[in-house]
């Protein structure tokens, strides 16, 4: 018998633990949360190689949502596990933001129950659009703002993100390339608000369809602009057809704010 | 005689404009304001290549400043001139703007007189440099500030600030890689302001040697950490030394904010 049969009875797994991480980061420089094959440079990977580093073994990070290329979060959450009991989680904070670019940082960790999984978990999420409503692009803003040079009524959009609230089938708001068969989804809060030069569209549901917030935003903005009317919503609810929604905003202004458990 | 000599008398140029522009620009990703041999990407070189494609001529662009890499502007000031009389300059702007990369941008055009001179012309500039103070790194503002994850104590390098102000040999507070004889400079202002978890820095002086705003904040910084005393500034006046003065700061908070002329 060997000695690690001695250490560990037969089929028996060594301790490990469940670490849930708060990650922050600019989107600008990569191509989206999600590991790819092929050498694209994305923070799920960025993550794992300097986790690798510091807890000395292969590391899967498992996050709660997957921003696309040049979004941004301020409170992304992702779960992995560590057979490292070693290291206090303070410790492996400030280990791994030293290892990892300056543009992702790991805000927090703390030990969570084996079942916790940052995506499965999770009841809700938050995001915040920024528009930057000027004549002149904001070079300062570059990449972390949407830059409209034309006028928006701000107040025609809090009048139709208002309609957004409450249980729908968002098919119409949804990528054609979304592929989920539900298609309902259930938003708390939509919230349109001026901010110094700028309109902030933040919007908490329970689950968003693939690129729903960017082409919500998208519709709110042609509402803004008085190209439609305000019930356009109601419409592009009623026909569930893509083409009744607006275009889809880029990635910039949109920020994963938090995510939210039970 | 041929009809070139008819329409223009013997040595007579042609007539031209002297077009001052204002500009604004992220600095993250170009190797500063000034066109340099080898293919790399400045500031200059792409507004030369962008107003070439709208006055169909050759162009000089002459700045105010040169910013160093990663270095931004809210108003640097150039100017150029133009054989090309038929374009309205707000025109000029917009053709201009839409040619450029979006993290550049002209704020405003005007004909000057002909021996108007971005640089030669100026009588001072103001600075901003911008420091976030906190634990964690803000990578929101990447790029676009210091990150310093120490307290400083404003107060103090607020009174190390007004040391500064007066007529001054600056040479402590300059690169070695600055050749000029005279290193004699006014600063007109410089105040430490906190803003919001960050403390901004911002000095107006009738001119600044290679990197001095940069040693004068990595100074203030020196001060504010409680390394050194307030008196520090006078010791690097009295030495002009510059191993008396602090490091560089880096340049990712700095903004060259305005040109002033008489």
């Amino acid at each position: 018998m060997s000695e690690a049969t001695l250490e560990h009875g037969a089929g028996e797994l060594p301790p490990r633990r469940n670490v849930k991480l708060v990650v922050a980061y600019n989107g600008a420089a990569y191509h989206g949360w999600q590991r790819q094959v092929g050498g694209v440079d994305t923070i799920q990977q960025r993550l794992e190689e300097a986790l690798v580093r510091v807890v000395r073994h292969p590391v899967i990070v498992l996050g709660a949502g997957r921003t696309d290329a040049g979004v941004h979060a301020a409170g992304q959450v992702a779960n992995f596990y560590t057979t490292n009991l070693a290291i206090p989680l303070a410790g492996l904070v400030a280990a791994t933001n030293s290892r990892l670019p300056r543009d992702i940082v790991i805000r927090s960790a703390e030990g969570v129950p084996e079942s916790f999984h940052a995506a499965r978990s999770a009841v809700g999420k938050t995001y915040r659009y920024r528009i930057y409503v000027a004549p002149v692009r904001p070079v300062e803003l570059h990449r972390l703002v949407y830059h409209y040079w034309r006028p928006l009524d701000a107040e025609r959009m809090s009048q139709a993100a208002a309609a957004l609230v409450g249980e729908h089938d968002f098919r119409g708001f949804a990528s054609s390339a979304d592929q989920r068969d539900n298609t309902v989804r259930r938003i708390d809060t939509c919230q349109v608000a001026e901010a110094g030069g700028e309109i902030h569209v933040t919007i908490r549901g329970d689950g968003f369809l693939y690129q729903m917030v960017r082409n919500i935003v998208g519709t709110l903005i042609e509402i803004g602009r008085g190209h439609w009317p305000v019930e356009r919503i109601d419409k592009v609810f009623a026909s569930g057809n893509r083409s009744d929604a607006g275009p889809t905003a880029p990635p910039d202004g949109l920020t994963l704010l938090c995510v939210h458990y039970e």
